[in-house]
């Protein structure tokens, strides 16, 4: 199923060493794979040159040894700035075989060098204990992708293409990769690209047929078909295919230049020609051989071109003396000697393919963004704080003012700062930002759209997999974004969280690369607000998920008002090689302290709010919270407590950054055991009302002196349609049973105790009869503000007429 | 952009009872969301008529009704099965409406009678404290997909299909949906659907233009590139676009006669002609505007046919008196004084209009898939007991031996049970299966293909998500199944195991609702045996997500070896409404206990290994363990333990169901403190090695009396590519490092007991050397076996010469 050009692209001289610099990269891949020693084959390959363990994937690496030669020549003739997005990032070799071969690979790792001994420890270190990883990784040049899990190289690329004209990106998707949600949604992207302010992508839809040990559905179904759904993604394809070398660079290069014309054309066209509407852009289809130049039979089994050509194809190579004749032929069919010299250096010919310096897609600064990231320009977060009088006595919808910052954000940084979200920025009540720009959309436009344009900084896409993978290729290459998601919803992309902060922390340990801006959450429409929607919508565990990760690269934020939310966003923007998450509320909620108060609270992180406890000394109970719903049960608790029962001593604490509950020697912002110990007590009571499931807060503490006293309240998976304040009593997060579990927990308290317990026993069961006979909470429970004639032990004691404990 | 049929289908009246039929479920459905009271409006409107609280989604509701009508229709015509999933599972009042027309409601729900009071008790409990959830769920009969999360309407569609020769399911897709990952990739599943043997799926693109608050892709890319992406994923759309109902009704009526005609025509061809091959099945895109016949405009804006109808439309209606004018109008605009009789029952020629008895949609017990459900089949797993002579001291590979009873259990089964895997059953080693069947494959097939076929019941797909939405239609029918995956990727489904767990939760409460399979995981490929594939493939975090869910769903399993692994499956196969998760190893692994020890083992869920144990007394410390590889650890350890100190009381625990650690009051597995106390001694060290990440274990046990001695090694998110007992070094978990933590833990050791912590020193740096050195693990190490004359303390005292204390 070949075509054959109409006229060969390039001479018979340029073919030669085209296929020349691909047999160097192939050969330096096959010998990653296999070999220990003996890497020019100046000797008989013999038993002790060959790994014991061989682990690595053969399949892909010729296909994308393939593509990267071809790019190389379009990148010297067109003087392009390059990036390669390796989807299938198992064909680890293959990019680690072309950094080495463009001299990137010595110049970052300086014991790799470019002669015998150098590619000795270069073929030895693969996969090697001590050495480096199978996949492309972080430990890869070049490389912003993992690919070890599968489905977003196209999102990535996108996400590095937004707000970088002069670049291209070219990504290969697998056949495997393209069965993916992720990778079938992503095709979508283009809709969302401004071929004005971002440069392309191009992809590269590699069909070598089979994935593990299967066929693909891509590669199996008929060619109309495939072009059919890929124009209907937008994208025109250009079909390459054969098993023939010769002929296939000829198509190859062709397509290349077919393409990249285009891309030329559209960019001309909208930026010079003035031209809108949303372009069709060029795409490859390749289809060659799995394993191709491999063995093609062992054992009696056809290897090339099936799956069996995965991951190892001879396996027993130390041991059956077939197996190693034919590694050895194999490996010999690449005629080493006519790629490097004699010390093992890459024959000067064949270097002069690759392009020089930072157009090498193995240096390219864009796939070591920290190398690009420039400081966003913020604007002074000061002046969007909401006014407070006195705590707990007004409202602020906490992300409606965040917006207003944000807005700002997004003016003064035109060029580096994007707002994710899945269809959710107007109902995360982030609206103000639309002040400052609009929502990228390629797309039609009808009449009775609002905000909508070719350039607009949000990103809005029901796809919260294309939200995340979009920011994360835009951080990569050094820029900025939050990433606004119902909290609930944010699971879908548990596992790409997984895998960037694995890329965020295995890249810590490399000085070569520079740390990127913070993966920032805003996590909204949260448990508690979600009573409108039911069930579905309920779920705060991405907390428990995201506390999993290495703590040297994850902060979890719960600001309890609109004043701590902008502190710690600020902090988050500023913040570097993070994952940064943010959990707040959009509905009008009480806000607590004034700007000043609230930075020197989320300096500390947690504290003790004096003005709402009952006692400055040491106190009979800890009411602690963490989360702008509990904070707000705690501090109705706290004042039904101070109200009934003046003699015991209340401590309320906040905490904003529920890392600081761990030890010091866990994570970095952990509180040693004395502060906490002086906050917590070491043998009173601490009824903690969490945002979340309860046992994190326990995960977080069990090794603290007073965690036998801890009893904490969170969501317990239950909930439904309901009203804000039944969902609280539904998971015996509401102030009465705060008061309630204050009661069972302090002994020696007065008679007056027990009375008061049976009234919050009865006051749920009234609330919970308003709610069902009114459709809505109680206004007296739902309205609550904390008393402003009451600011804590030491103003109002005498007031009081009780001297707190 | 209406399309006029050719000649019109339905006669005059049957358009006019259609339409007033959905005018019918349009009443019911706005009535829903805005009434309290007055539910015919028999009264004028007034303000204690109307929900104090708005709370409902109308936006998607009309055309989720106007499809429901004309689906009746067909089932009525043809005599069909069908079921309905509505991907815009938001527009619950809808499919609430439908259910009360058809009388099912009533049925299931007997206070919500078919009169004037039902009525007003429909709209009251609808999105109302106490009441029913805004969106389709469980409580909605006839539902099998809550849709609050979306994504996974068209793989829950095929996976209801699927093994259901006689039923069609017709599949709405909002177009909002349609941009996520799942659905995108969803639409391939026609590649896995065999005519044959399989039902059919319609798939209804439902094109409204809008999302929350933004246009969609698929409405907003020319027609020709949406009817040539439908055509790319194989099927043949059939449009039906306006505004004006009559035309509409027309148009819907033909285009469903059409596609049903279609797939009468591809089954009558591929069950009677014997025709093979994949056909290209109908499918409808419908463009209706959003909120279709709600209020056209409201305080001067636009609202039918945009965005600003996906809620509520009007939103002031008890205080804003024009609001309140506009709701009446547009309630009675629906004339239900035609649609109901003066009791409130709906007239007699509409209720002829839909199907009776089990053809009611509502009514399908394919939509309650627990009626239908059969037990398994299920060979004696005891057969595929691999012997055990001495514990320890043989290989096997656990899952390979798993294979060859899920091989008997597919042979004995061909109608309903499937085995899931994301391109990874070969990998996973569970082969075997493909002695008794084939992978199902619809598309082309090359001569080097193995094991495919149009009607094989193993799924294979690059693709967690519809592995996991499939498995999930496929049960909620009430059938059976196994999804297989790498430990690390099945967090790709951390959020559709949240929704189908909340499912499973609050359909227990349904007494209507039988009892479906469990949800069966077998996580393979798991963290410590992914060294070749490095950190990318490396998580264990997917049990601490599951511990999350309520626990009356949730069980999780950690067999260590091939036999336990056996009861324990089968025990999964046989549960029912469970979320089980099973974690077992792949690679050759130490086979310990005899199948019946096995059975009494994994009845227990845990207990004291004695013949590994060097007492049964009180011990001094206890090495406890769950998973495979943290068991050759703890087994390792305690033979080191034993040779070398002697007189250290060691007691080994071995754990499999991880939920009896939590107390018995907060799992149905949980121990109750007597039991935990007996085994984990009140005051001794413990030291426990686990699969996971190690606070979960800390997070189950916290109210344990010991829990302040017990320490936990596991994965603490240290890995690389690199060898099997390197990852255990990496985090501690190895057997050196288990013995040197209960030197450090036990007090008063003999002097002998600092020289063996050197020793243990010394041996992890020798370990790391040998690996480094060779590349592979020290077979001293790699190849360790217990010592067959050592099997307890009961038996081999004396030999050892020491009293166990």
């Amino acid at each position: 199923m070949t075509v054959e050009p109409l006229s060969p692209t390039l001479t018979d001289d340029e073919l030669a060493l085209i296929d020349a610099y691909w047999r160097a990269a192939n050969y330096l891949s096959v010998g990653q794979i296999y070999l220990l020693d003996n890497p020019l084959l100046h000797e008989p390959l013999a038993a002790e040159h060959i790994k014991p363990r061989l682990l690595g994937h053969w399949g892909t690496t010729p296909g994308l040894n393939l593509i990267y030669a071809h790019l190389n020549r379009v990148i010297r003739d067109r003087d392009l700035s390059l990036i390669y997005i390796t989807g299938p990032g198992h064909g680890g070799p293959g990019l680690v075989a072309n950094a080495y071969l463009e001299g990137t690979y010595t110049e970052v790792y300086s014991p790799i060098t470019e002669n015998a001994d150098g590619m000795r420890k270069l073929f030895r270190q693969f996969s090697f204990p001590g050495g480096i990883p199978s996949h492309v990784a972080a430990e890869t040049p070049g490389s912003i992708h993992e690919g070890g899990e599968l489905g977003y190289a196209l999102v990535h690329a996108y996400g590095a293409a937004f707000d970088n004209p002069d670049l291209v990106v070219a990504c290969v998707i697998g056949d495997g990769e393209a069965e993916t949600g992720p990778l079938a949604a992503g095709w979508h992207s283009n809709k969302f690209l401004n071929p004005v302010t971002d440069g392309a992508v191009l992809p590269i839809l590699h069909l070598n047929s089979y994935k593990i040990a299967n066929p693909t559905v891509l590669a199996r179904i008929p060619q109309e078909e495939l072009e059919s759904l890929l124009f209907g993604y937008g994208y025109r394809p250009i079909t390459v295919a054969g098993d023939d070398p010769v002929n296939v660079h000829q198509q190859l290069a062709t397509a290349f230049d077919e393409a990249f014309d285009q891309i030329a054309a559209i960019q001309r066209a909208a930026r010079l020609d003035g031209e809108t509407g949303r372009p069709l852009w060029p795409m490859v289809v390749l289809r060659t051989p799995k394993g191709w130049t491999g063995p093609k039979k062992v054992d009696g089994k056809k290897v090339e071109g099936t799956w069996r050509s995965h991951q190892v194809p001879l396996s027993e190579t130390r041991t059956n003396a077939e197996h190693m004749a034919e590694l050895e032929a194999w490996l010999r069919s690449y005629r080493p000697d006519e790629l490097f010299d004699e010390h093992g250096a890459l024959r000067p010919e064949l270097r002069a393919l690759a392009p020089t310096g930072q157009r090498r897609m193995s240096a390219n600064p864009h796939a070591n963004g920290g190398l690009l990231l420039r400081d966003l320009d913020l604007p002074p977060f000061t002046d969007y704080a909401v006014a407070v009088d006195t705590p707990a006595s007004e409202t602020a919808e906490a992300t409606r003012v965040l917006g207003t910052f944000l807005r700002d954000v997004i003016a003064r940084n035109p060029d580096r700062f994007r707002l994710m979200g899945p269809d959710e920025t107007a109902s995360n009540r982030l609206s103000a930002v639309y002040e400052a720009t609009a929502k990228a959309w390629l797309a039609e436009i009808s009449p009775d759209d609002e905000d909508l344009a070719p350039d607009g900084r949000v990103m809005e896409v029901l796809s919260e997999h294309l939200c995340q993978g979009w920011l994360e290729g835009y951080l990569l290459t050094g820029r900025h974004g939050l990433f606004s998601c119902y909290e609930a919803f944010v699971h879908i992309v548990d596992s790409m969280l997984n895998q960037h902060a694995k890329w965020l922390f295995s890249s810590r340990s490399l000085s070569w690369r520079r740390p990127i801006a913070s993966l920032n959450y805003l996590l909204t429409s949260h448990v508690w607000r979600q009573d409108h929607n039911g069930a579905s919508h309920q779920d705060p565990g991405f907390i428990d998920h995201v506390a999993n990760k290495r703590p040297e690269v994850v902060r979890v934020y719960l600001p309890p008002d609109a004043n701590t939310l902008l502190s710690v966003a600020d902090d988050c923007l500023r913040s570097r090689h993070y994952v940064n998450v943010i959990v707040a509320g959009k509905q009008p909620g009480l806000t607590y302290l004034t700007m000043d108060e609230a930075i020197a609270h989320c300096t500390r992180g947690l504290g003790i709010w004096g003005w709402a406890s009952s006692t400055n000394g040491e106190p009979d109970v800890v009411l602690a919270c963490a989360g702008d719903i509990p904070t707000l049960e705690t501090l109705a608790a706290a004042d039904i407590l101070r109200r009934e029962l003046p003699e015991l001593g209340v401590r309320v604490i906040n905490v904003v950054d529920i890392m600081r509950l761990q030890p010091d020697t866990e994570h970095p912002h952990g509180l040693s055991d004395h502060e906490f110990d002086a906050l917590f007590t070491t043998d009173k009571p601490v009824i903690f009302a969490y945002h979340g499931y309860p046992w994190l807060i326990h995960r977080l503490t069990y090794r603290r002196t007073n965690h036998e006293h801890l009893h904490v309240r969170g969501y317990k998976e239950r909930g439904t349609t309901t009203t804000p304040f039944d969902m609280v009593m539904l998971n015996d997060l509401d102030r009465f049973h705060l008061v309630i579990d204050v009661i069972d927990r302090v002994g020696d308290l007065a008679d007056r105790a027990a009375v008061l317990r049976q009234r919050m026993v009865d006051a749920r069961l009234a609330a919970r009869r308003y709610t069902r006979d009114h459709g809505e909470d109680d206004p007296a429970v739902a309205d609550w503000t904390w008393d402003p004639a009451y600011q804590g032990p030491s103003l109002s004691q005498d007031a009081r007429g009780e001297t707190p404990r």
